[in-house]
C-alpha cells in the first residue's frame, strides 16, 4: 500500500460532497493579538462526530461498499475515528465494532454508543488492542480500517486540505504554515498533498504532544520510541509511532514538526472558548496552541499569517472546565 | 420611523457581503434524540464578535457613513450589541462610545475595551441609561444607534434569515418553526421578513427567559411591564418591553412566543457543548432551549423539524462552568 496519489483524493471528495460538512476558517482579533500575527482556525470540531476523522472513516467505508459486499467493519480507535466509523457505518447500513481502551472519555463512549456501534474495549496499560481486533475481524469475517495507515482513510482527511486551499485563496493567504494535530500522520499526510496541488505555498508543519512526538523526531531523521512512562491529557493524538505511509509523504512535503506542553494545549482550549466560541478537545487544541506559543520556530516565516487546524471537539466536562480555569473571572 | 421593507434588507446585505460570516445550520443525531424531531441550529455565535448583533451594526454604521460624514457612534448594550458597534466602528474609522451596566460580564467589557471603543457605565438598578447616552451625544454631536429600534439593524439581523431561507432550501427544509432568541426583538422581526419573503412556510417564534417575555404577552394581546424584582442569567436578553418598530412586524408574522426558565437555558449550552461543540451564553441558548423543552407548544405542528437560532456565545467561564455542571461525568 502507498498513499493515496491525488487522483484517489478527488474521487474520495465527490464521494463525501454533501456529507461532510465545509468547516469554516475562523479569525478574531484576539487570537492575532496573543500570537502577534494573524491566526486563522479551521474548525474541524465543526464536522459531523466532532472531529475530521469522521471524513475518513466515511471515505474508507464508502470505497469498500463500492467494491465488495461488506456486511460491517471493525476499528480501533481513542475515540473520534470509532465515531467516525460509527456514523458511516450506520449510514451505509452495515455494522461497526469499536476497539477502545478502557479510559476514553465517556464523552466519546457515549456517543458511539448512540450511533448504533457495538463497543469492544481494552486496557491501555496491558491489553493488546490490536490482537483483540483482529480476532474480532477473523471471527467476523469483517475488515479492520485504519486509523491513519490506509489510503482511502488519507484520501478522505485530505478533504480539509482540499477547503482549506480555496479558503485560504479567498481570504488572500497565499504563503502560511499549516499546523496540523498529529497522531499518526493521517490528517497532516491527507493535507499536505492535496496542498501540494492547490495551494503550493501552505506548508504543513505537525503539531504532537510533548512527550508523544515521535512523528518531530522521525522528521528530523532520529526516528525512535517514545519516553516510557510519558503522560498527556491529548488522548485523541497519543499514538506510539507514525504511520507508513504517512511519514514518507511528510518527510517529502511537511516542515519541522512541533511539540507543545498540556498547558498549553488547555489555554489554546480556554483562548479559543473566549475568542471563536467554538469547543476543542485537549488533541484538537494543540495546532492552535502551537500557533499561540510562538512555538512555530524552526522556519516560521516572519509575519506570515498562520493556519491551525482544530481537529476535534469531544471533550470531557471535568476537563474543559480545568482549561476555562486559566481564564480570569 | 418604521420597520425596513424588503429592499432595505436587500441593500443591507450587500453592504455586509464580504463582511458578515455566514454561519452555518448545524445538526446532530443526539440532538434529534432529545428533541423527537429533527433540530437544526444556526450558529450565530460564530459570528465576528460572538453574536449576530454585528450585523445589525454593520448595517447601520454603514449607512450612516454613506449618508454623512459620521465621526462616531454611541450606543446603550448589555454587551452584544457594544462589541458589535466597536468593531464595525472601528472598520469604518470612527469613534464609538458604549454605554453598559456596571454589572455586564467581564468577557463582554474586555471584548469592548480591544476593540478599541469607550466604555460608560451606569448602576442597572439606580441608574438612567438612556439620560447619560443622550448626554454624551449632545455633549460629542455623536448619533445614538439603537440596539434594536433601528430599521438599519433590523435590515442587518435580517441578513440571518436571508442565509436561512437558503440553508433551509438546501436542506429540504420547506415547513419549520424558526425559535429565536429575543430581547427587544430586532433578530426576530428581521428574521421574520426576510423568511416572508424567502421562506414562507417557515414561522419566526420568539422565545424569552421567564419573568421577562414582555414580548409574548404583547403578541398575546395582553402587553404590559414584566414582573418587578424579575431574575435571569440570560442578561443579553433582559429587555422591559417590545420594540416600537419589531413588534407590528412579530404580530403581523410571528407564532405565539415562548418563554423558559434559565435552567433550561443552561442545559442548552450544556447540550450544544458536547452534540455541537459550540459555546452558547445563556441569552443565546435559550431558543435552543424551547426546541429541546417540547415547549414549542401552542402550534407547533407534530413532526415537523425545528431550527433554533443560537445568537450568542459571549459568557463568562464561571457561567460556563455552571451549566457544564448540569452533565453526566
Amino acid at each position: 500500500m502507498t498513499a493515496p496519489d491525488i487522483a484517489m483524493i478527488d474521487a474520495a471528495a465527490a464521494r463525501l460532497a454533501g456529507h461532510v460538512r465545509r468547516t469554516p476558517l475562523l479569525r478574531a482579533p484576539g487570537l492575532d493579538a496573543v500570537a502577534g500575527r494573524p491566526v486563522f482556525v479551521k474548525a474541524e470540531c465543526l464536522q459531523h462526530t466532532g472531529s475530521f476523522k469522521y471524513r475518513g472513516a466515511k471515505s474508507a467505508i464508502t470505497a469498500l461498499c463500492t467494491q465488495s459486499d461488506v456486511r460491517g467493519v471493525v476499528a480501533c480507535s481513542s475515540g473520534n475515528h470509532g465515531q467516525g466509523i460509527a456514523r458511516a457505518a450506520a449510514e451505509a447500513g452495515i455494522a461497526a465494532v469499536i476497539v477502545l481502551p478502557d479510559d476514553a472519555p465517556d464523552a466519546k463512549v457515549v456517543a458511539i454508543r448512540a450511533l448504533g456501534a457495538e463497543i469492544a474495549t481494552y486496557d491501555r496499560s496491558t491489553g493488546d488492542r490490536d490482537a483483540l481486533a483482529a480476532a474480532i475481524c477473523a471471527d467476523r469475517g469483517l475488515p479492520l480500517v485504519l486509523p491513519f495507515d490506509d489510503p482511502q482513510v488519507i484520501a478522505g482527511q485530505a478533504g480539509v486540505g482540499l477547503e482549506l486551499a480555496a479558503q485560504a485563496a479567498e481570504a488572500g493567504i497565499d504563503r502560511a504554515d499549516v499546523l496540523v494535530c498529529c497522531g499518526g500522520g493521517g490528517l497532516s499526510a491527507g493535507i499536505a498533498l492535496a496542498l501540494e496541488r492547490g495551494a503550493p505555498g501552505l506548508r504543513v508543519r505537525t503539531v504532537e504532544p510533548e512527550g508523544f512526538d515521535d512523528m518531530a523526531r522521525a522528521l528530523r531523521g532520529t526516528p525512535g520510541p517514545n519516553p516510557t512512562g510519558a503522560r498527556s491529557i491529548c488522548d485523541a493524538i497519543l499514538t506510539p509511532a507514525p504511520g507508513r505511509l504517512t511519514l514518507p509523504v511528510l518527510a517529502r512535503l511537511a516542515g519541522p514538526g512541533l511539540a507543545v506542553p498540556d498547558s498549553a494545549a488547555l489555554r489554546a482550549m480556554a483562548l479559543a472558548f473566549v475568542h471563536l466560541r467554538i469547543v476543542l478537545e485537549p488533541g484538537g487544541a494543540v495546532a492552535l496552541a502551537a500557533a499561540l506559543a510562538e512555538a512555530s520556530g524552526g522556519g516560521a516565516r516572519e509575519g506570515d499569517p498562520v493556519i491551525a487546524i482544530a481537529s476535534g471537539g469531544n471533550v470531557d466536562p471535568a476537563v474543559y472546565t480545568r482549561a476555562l480555569g486559566a481564564l480570569p473571572g
